[in-house]
């Protein structure tokens, strides 16, 4: 590229993938799957959220540990000032716009309720990738521009070498995906599609059963 | 705005200012502003840094605390996998490039070193935040779609309420900078220019007055 | 005291209270108040939380906030590694235990499930007490030489004043009660009984009143 | 035992070793071990130190990793509201009493600076543990009442294997320092020697170089 980040030294390596993988999954809650919601009709998250669902399933038959979050609030006083309406009127413990996709949840994952954009802001996550030594996350879910880039960014900053899924990201138009995208590949992450990521899976499964017998 | 993100309720309100507002100064050491770096050079960042500059001159005027970070490593081993050269390769403890820009460092602000791109992550500064009981964040620094974008993610995490303060952040090109703007102005935060902060600077200067009394 | 901590300047001032309170409850779930669980059928816990009870009366008629938090986990894999028989057993999701003492519970409250000792570690507590620019934390809770004394800490390091509420916190035995008092006092915390606590909830409640208003 | 803790399921388990140790090392700073200072006379601090210099060599030798803190600040707004008078008069960057005692400094180490009781509490500790795939925590320093015990509680929340090297833990007392280790050794962490983890680090040393070679 003759951009100004690339002539500076950005996307200057890549960061490969180690032996421990785990699939981190942001929100893919009905508030931005279900038609019903404000939030929820967006034909490119409902694309990015099958994709996910078909991730997922290689994941889950490999042994890849697979972590979901959604957002939700006990009230408004343990909120952020959220600018996005739905998520100020609706995310509450118990609504049902908060119940993960039928698509994506499954009784073996790790699915836990957070509440900033970060899936690892002030959240378990941490000690599950801990407590099974896990070195690489594939990032899924929405919105790119969104939550999942501040998981991106986290992921990063705890040390893990980071993944990012691009077809099993969704956001509501494509040019704040791809900026999303641009800038974390330059910096943070490699930019993978789910195939990719299904042929790693592949490889990294017998390591990850090692893995599973401490936990 | 007719996008998909009006359209579904982003943008829906804005943060406002409260009583208690803090500048926040994100990286302006001499790695970003010297050109003998290899990230030194860039002409959008000089502009930025010499806002920043005129800025925190009328906030400390006006007793607001200004914190401000630079980025170093012990060794890559407390380093997150970046893919920016320089940072790979430069910025260690003591290295020149680590060192504040002197156009922004005032023995009074809080000067810290941080290690990812977020000026929270595993830092003092929610420490900082809290034992002042600040409420509003004015943030600054470079660069607008790296390392202040992460901040601007975490201060919204922690409750605060976000000012960004457009014409004192800097990005390599302009593109990435203004694309930051959209996404977290939708999102988590209000963008203002530096003479909107400082105009709020002169109304809030009593009340952080009180505020210091305590600390 | 002529011991060799206070020889060298611990205990060497008090921290006293601000103007913004909150109260904070740790574990007054059923696994430590009803006799039916393992952890459940010990004395002086069921004394604290009755002393809870009547304390937490009195904040919510002041306005004062008040922040319970109950353990829990999805399964073994985002538990930290306890040597407590009981909640490696029994403290996950959806189980009995994790439910709230009815003593305890109010809907006003906010009441969260954590995952390790201290009700801080990865939770959203932090974002609800800045949210409302609380400066000073009544401490409450069971067991006080394990996730009251974590809170503790937690509440110290973040910035906040903090208050021991002795006779609102419980131990299997007195002796590892009265050794955390012991040391938290000299370092941390101010250790006070609830009639002090609400004789201080008696004064601070306009203030707090007028917090609520900007969350 | 027959306490109240061991009737009703505390100590029921041992934490046992991982294959990815790392030491670390708490605030054997000056302050703690060099008579000129208010906390600098304690004897049981200096045997303790003296055992630590000790075990660092051993691990060094193998190529276990070890990181070592010390408490300090940029001025009173940063620092957590302490009782202890040396830390509020003298801890600042800077100054002697911050410099690492040189029978433990060693270059090859990472050596950082911390502002609360915690190792772990907003600091870059959890990247270096996670860039390293480090399972297993051996736990040295001072005070063991204070620090030492907030990192041990930190440590377990993350989710390592946590060992608590009772012989290479200071404190102003014998009281507190047993209390503390009776009372981790129930919930969060075995409780051995220097000789112990010695042994450990001579049969974990291959695994370790192993681990060198990814970071």
């Amino acid at each position: 590229m003759s951009d100004q980040y690339s002539a500076v030294g950005y996307s200057s390596t890549s960061i490969g993938m180690g032996s421990k993988p785990a699939v981190l999954v942001v929100d893919w809650q009905l508030a931005f799957t279900d038609p019903r919601f404000e939030l929820g009709g967006l034909a490119r998250l409902h694309a990015a959220r099958d994709n996910t669902a078909g991730l997922l399933a290689t994941a889950r038959a490999r042994g890849i540990p697979v972590a979901a979050c959604f957002t939700a609030y006990c009230s408004s006083k343990d909120m952020p000032l959220w600018k996005v309406n739905a998520v100020r009127k609706e995310f509450f413990y118990g609504h049902e716009c908060t119940a993960m996709d039928p698509k994506i949840f499954h009784e073996s994952d790790f699915t836990y309720c957070k509440n900033a954009p970060s899936m690892f802001f002030q959240t378990p996550l941490i000690t599950w990738l801990v407590r099974q030594n896990i070195d690489t996350l594939f990032i899924t879910g929405c919105t790119t521009s969104g939550c999942v880039r501040a998981t991106i960014v986290d992921g990063f900053s705890f040390g893990f070498r980071v993944q990012v899924v691009a077809d099993c990201c969704g956001d509501a138009e494509e040019g704040p995906h791809n900026d999303t995208l641009r800038d974390v590949g330059r910096r943070y992450a490699d930019v993978i599609d789910r195939a990719t990521a299904e042929r790693h899976f592949a490889s990294a499964g017998t390591a990850v059963g090692a893995a599973d017998q401490k936990a």
